[in-house]
């Protein structure tokens, strides 16, 4: 933790930040390393992979009676999405496009389908993703990259979170 | 189908309801056998299983800096459990409690932890269930039961649900 965090220190942030929320009170806040400052945001969608796009979004326009969207192939990610409005947010129902599909993988793995990530929305990806790798928690790429919805994103390894595979999404 | 649906014709309903959101324009909403009227709502939470709560409550709490609950004790539900509030929705952190824990067996089979289900609200779970058995949707018991929230909740069976456990509650 220590490099990670003098790597930040030498980013040429002089200021001794805290973060804006969440930090236990009887956690020093400053000790002379510099925090970035960056707030998490709300539940963006859950993905759910599913195996048959059709039977999936009907389960959702027509037996839960919620609003969907039309199918939306994505190539350059590999998939198809459908969103499931749900008011608050929303599920984000992907199916495999192509043979390098970032799914196939796990529906090989759940033949039924299953869910497969939650996004969080976060204001600033660099800063939140810097205080990750300060924190050691792994991230599956060294830098942020353009997600599914033409926005910065990071995925955090589901192995430092509880077996839940996190994006963080810059809204 | 058929037979379900007459149980909800032969319970005393009499005018043809048709769902109020989300059913297709190309099906018929009425023929001649009475609907129940409810409404899908916002998503409650998402359940995440954790095998170590403390570790894995510090995550959302100071790596992500979002507000936590205290840890509660459900020993009539076998879990005790941690909400995450993440603006629009929550996490519910789910850890065993007892020899009898309902997830205990998800995570023998889900080391890290996983995500276990999502639970979406209805305005009425007794319409709701009924809908879904005359849509052949199975469900995990036969009436609904009061959920770990003092609420009317019933499980839809994952084989149904593209490999999701979803919970539907009454809000």
């Amino acid at each position: 933790m220590a490099s990670a965090m003098l790597k930040v220190a030498a980013a040429g942030v002089s200021r001794c930040f805290t973060l804006l929320r969440g930090v236990s009170t009887t956690t020093p806040l400053c000790q002379g390393v510099p925090r970035a400052v960056w707030k998490l945001g709300k539940l963006n969608h859950i993905a759910i992979a599913v195996p048959d796009m059709e039977r999936a979004t009907a389960l959702y326009r027509d037996v839960l009676g919620a609003t969907v969207s039309d199918k939306v192939p994505l190539p350059e990610h590999g998939v198809y999405t459908v969103f499931v409005e749900l008011g608050n947010t929303k599920l984000e129902l992907l199916h495999p496009l192509g043979d390098k599909s970032p799914i196939s993988g796990f529906l090989q793995k759940n033949k039924s389908g299953g869910m497969h990530h939650i996004c969080i929305e976060v204001d600033d990806i660099k800063a939140a993703v810097a205080d990750m790798k300060a924190k050691n928690i792994r991230t599956l790429s060294a830098e942020p990259r353009i997600g599914a919805h033409g926005k910065p994103v990071m995925f955090l390894h589901p192995k430092d979170c509880d077996g839940v595979l996190v994006e963080l999404e810059e809204a």
